[in-house]
């Protein structure tokens, strides 16, 4: 008889087939479990799947006494409680950099059409607008990538792919992380520093208490009226009321976003902006960097019913 | 008095104001140079400005019995009539080189934008279905960058500057051009075989009766119906009328086009399309590469009338 897992996010049923094939999955869709199954079926529960940025607290994890493993589908753990979790003696594993180059794939394209002004430029082209008397106002020249000071916050696999991959644009790449690393480009001391420094600022650290918030109006203007803000780590990194003001009062240019706040709802005042670049948080969202995501949720759960350690366990727990 | 300078093409007045602080601009903003001036005006012209594109032939030189220097603002030239330039004994010239970063930047951007569904993205998210029941069918996950073959049809600096771009995304990159280069990519051996190979068809060359129509609908069915086109050379190179067959039976995936056979007038069939990314000619238009197209007219207008060679002519002219 296969081990039962328990689906806790919702995902789409494609995304959970070959994890199905190898285990029986308890389907909660994105209910709360004890709404879904009883009791008695959830006290058989030993491991679960989540989508790492929906919450799970240690409240949760009491409805499933038997839980020793929470697999995160995908890079983020920032909804598990890991504390709770530790204090349960449940180990939390990921999908460590499986989808790094499909995540800053998105970024890099975020980051070009938000500056080239890609969607009015459809859209003019759609409108029959073209062939107007006057050419639009939205389709002036902006400022073209090489010699562009490219701000990356944040230098793991997904900061560095960005880098690498902006690079190639002929811009200069300065960034700013906890720690320096080993890498061609510029650092700054600070994110104030890095904000003042570059034209497009892209947001690529790791979601956390540490950087709840971390792009606030102060950071946004030091950002500038010439400066674009692109995020495809979490919501939470930017104060998303903050950043609305800034784009309304034009402080900033524009921005190109696939996280939000309260996600699948940004707020309507983003959505009505010309200058931004919106998607519904598919950084890593293409066929090979699911099934690099599926190989560790697999392996991470095959080793957790053959009694050993998660191979992609999330570091400190 | 300044030397006098016929405009020929249209123009947005932004784009003449540098030159027109150095030379008496006559616009004749797109409309034939007779029915805007005298003859005794043209009489005096002995240099015109162009968009290259614009079509320009003998008869019309003709009316210019005094022209001598015909100077196209951008890097093409294949409106202009060159066999009946040399006959007259004009020079032309261009501006080599000079948009090549910016061209090629929204070559990728195309590529990028098409490949990973933007436009839909962008539309799922402001319309407010994300949060709907069903995740759209638009929204499947899509093949990615990394291992993508990249074919770039042209090896000329534009298509360097798209090879080097693409390969910062993990992609192998193969190219067709008529000889072979001095560059790390694999050389096809023939256009066919690079549409066979690739998943995305980067269109590179220069425009000209050798590559009229060079995209066929025998090459696009060799691209396949999982493979992309992107164009930002001239619409002359693709028949368009077997694009937009394609694409209604779904033959290929999809395709990115910055130029059209008939500009401003993409055909309503080709408008109709979410799996396509149009953007109005917008190529080489940064600030930056304005700057420096209008460095080489404003060169080669002052070389022309202290009586010089043009620093920037067109090879055989």
């Amino acid at each position: 008889m296969p081990d039962k897992v328990l689906i806790y996010s919702r995902f789409p049923k494609a995304m959970m087939a070959r994890i199905g094939q190898r285990f029986e999955l308890m389907d909660a869709a994105g209910k709360p479990p004890h709404e879904v199954f009883t009791a008695e079926q959830l006290s058989g529960v030993r491991a679960m799947i989540t989508a790492g940025s929906t919450p799970l607290g240690g409240a949760m994890m009491d409805k499933m006494p038997a839980l020793r493993a929470i697999v995160c589908y995908g890079t983020g753990y920032d909804g598990v409680d890991l504390a709770a979790a530790a204090q349960r003696k449940i180990a939390v594993g990921h999908s460590p950099a499986a989808n790094a180059a499909a995540v800053a794939d998105l970024a890099v394209t975020l980051m070009l059409a938000v500056t080239r002004r890609l969607l009015p430029a459809d859209q003019y082209v759609r409108s029959g607008n073209w062939s107007a008397a006057k050419p639009s106002p939205l389709m002036r020249p902006q400022p073209g990538n090489p010699g562009r000071r490219v701000g990356v916050y944040g230098m793991g696999e997904i900061g560095r792919k960005i880098a690498s991959r902006a690079a190639a644009f002929e811009t200069e790449v300065g960034y700013f992380s906890r720690s320096r690393h080993d890498v061609p480009y510029q650092y700054l001391p600070s994110l104030e520093a890095l904000a003042e420094w570059c034209g497009v600022l892209m947001i690529a650290v790791r979601a956390g208490a540490d950087t709840h918030h971390a792009i606030d109006a102060s950071i946004l203007r030091k950002l500038g009226k010439d400066g674009y803000v692109v995020n495809i780590s979490r919501g939470s990194v930017i104060d998303q009321q903050a950043l609305v003001a800034a784009l309304a009062e034009e402080s900033i240019a524009g921005a190109g976003l696939d996280v939000y706040e309260m996600e699948p709802h940004p707020p309507d005042a983003l959505t009505a902006f010309p200058n931004v670049v919106l998607t519904p948080h598919v950084g890593g969202h293409t066929l090979e960097s699911h099934v690099a995501m599926q190989n560790c949720v697999i392996a991470n759960l095959e080793a957790f019913f053959a009694g050993n350690p998660l191979p992609h366990t999330v570091r400190g727990t």
